[in-house]
């Protein structure tokens, strides 16, 4: 017998890490359209980008979750990027080879962690992330052979792994292209105009159309020959 | 040349995880008498025995660190734990097989996840925990092929893994009974009188006496045969 497929059996649960922007609001509707109930996570890590909280609430509502939950975690203090440290400039000037300085130390693992934590409360088996390894920003932890690597952590971590329970970490648009999770956002009925991409978009979640997420983002409907609902400042 | 041997040159930096407890009081010290510069990290994350933040201050002080943050988590939102939800009481009556209901969910992913985002921004390539597979509590987290797995992930996930630069995760402490341990730190000078242990320490730090955490350290100094300087409730 199926355990997914029963039409009497409630929706399994899954953890998605929301963050308001145009990729994790994508795999939001993935995991909704795959018939899992879904419990979003976004993390109060002392960004810059506050509107981007903003719209992680706006699109848990417009997508529908089972609940959506905000972690606060002092890292800010820790400084080393540009998106904790007011003193550290968010480069606007294109997208460069190597680690830019908007990298967060450690910061998939801290929230894939805060995930994992929440998850076993749940009694979820599926974590999501919505990392990309095509159109990133050379960060090291969107790889898929980081996520591999965090999934036999979660399995031998937790309690559900000592259970014999299987923890997945699914990254599923970890292999596409900006236009192409654009192009299946759109189908799914994602409705971008909710999300905030922009590194330094201000008060009222206008983006700046110069920092490496902005050009990743608005590149990504051209290609994808679909209108861009981005409201720039 | 000995990166690490020469007088003239600064000690190498390395994160150490201090809960307050007398595991982590122990690791502290094999840190300094190791010769690094340590850089104390300890997580409020809403754990009841709030006297055990206190006593990783004491202790901070007591051993030396170059310098001691606190980074505050509100995971005790996600319950699950007698240590994070007041409603699920902490058990008094002896160690059990299995992960007890004082298990916080991912608990160590958490903190070693904080952990490697300061080693990251301070350039540390080792990060101590002081977890324990002997006399623990039945925690999956404590394992030694869990802290392997952090490693391989902290290696993936990070700036230094990228660089080629190895980043360590180290338990000094993983195979030692808690009477060894006793031992190891009194022979390094801890004064475990500054120490917290206790699931349930009350404002004073004084402890239970009848809770995990309370047997298994009383079982240490009475097997290690040393005075025990745990002050009683």
């Amino acid at each position: 017998m199926s355990r997914s497929s029963g039409p009497l059996l409630a929706p399994k649960p899954a953890v998605v890490l929301l963050s308001g922007g145009l990729d994790s609001a994508t795999v939001l509707a993935i995991v909704r359209a795959g018939g899992f109930a879904a419990y979003a996570l976004s993390i109060d890590y002392g960004q810059r980008h506050r509107a981007e909280l903003d719209a992680a609430a706006r699109v848990a509502q417009a997508i529908g979750v089972s609940e959506h939950r905000v972690v606060t975690v002092d890292v800010g203090q820790f400084g080393g990027s540009a998106l904790t440290d007011a003193s550290i400039a968010v480069p606007i000037d294109g997208v460069k080879p190597g680690i830019p300085v908007t990298y967060v130390p450690a910061r998939n693992t801290l929230m894939l962690s805060l995930a994992l934590g929440w998850a076993e409360v749940l009694g979820a088996n599926d974590i999501f992330i919505g990392v990309n390894a095509i159109d990133y920003s050379g960060y090291p932890d969107c790889r898929p052979e980081y996520i591999a690597a965090f999934e036999a952590l979660a399995n031998l971590a937790t309690r559900a792994g000592v259970e014999g329970r299987a923890l997945h970490v699914r990254a599923p648009i970890v292999q596409l292209d900006k236009a192409q999770i654009i192009e299946l956002g759109t189908r799914l009925g994602v409705d971008y105009s909710a999300t905030v991409s922009c590194y330094q978009a201000d008060g009222q979640g206008r983006a700046c159309a110069r920092c490496d997420a902005c050009r990743l983002r608005r590149d990504g409907f051209v290609r994808a020959g679909l209108p861009d609902p981005t409201v720039y400042a």
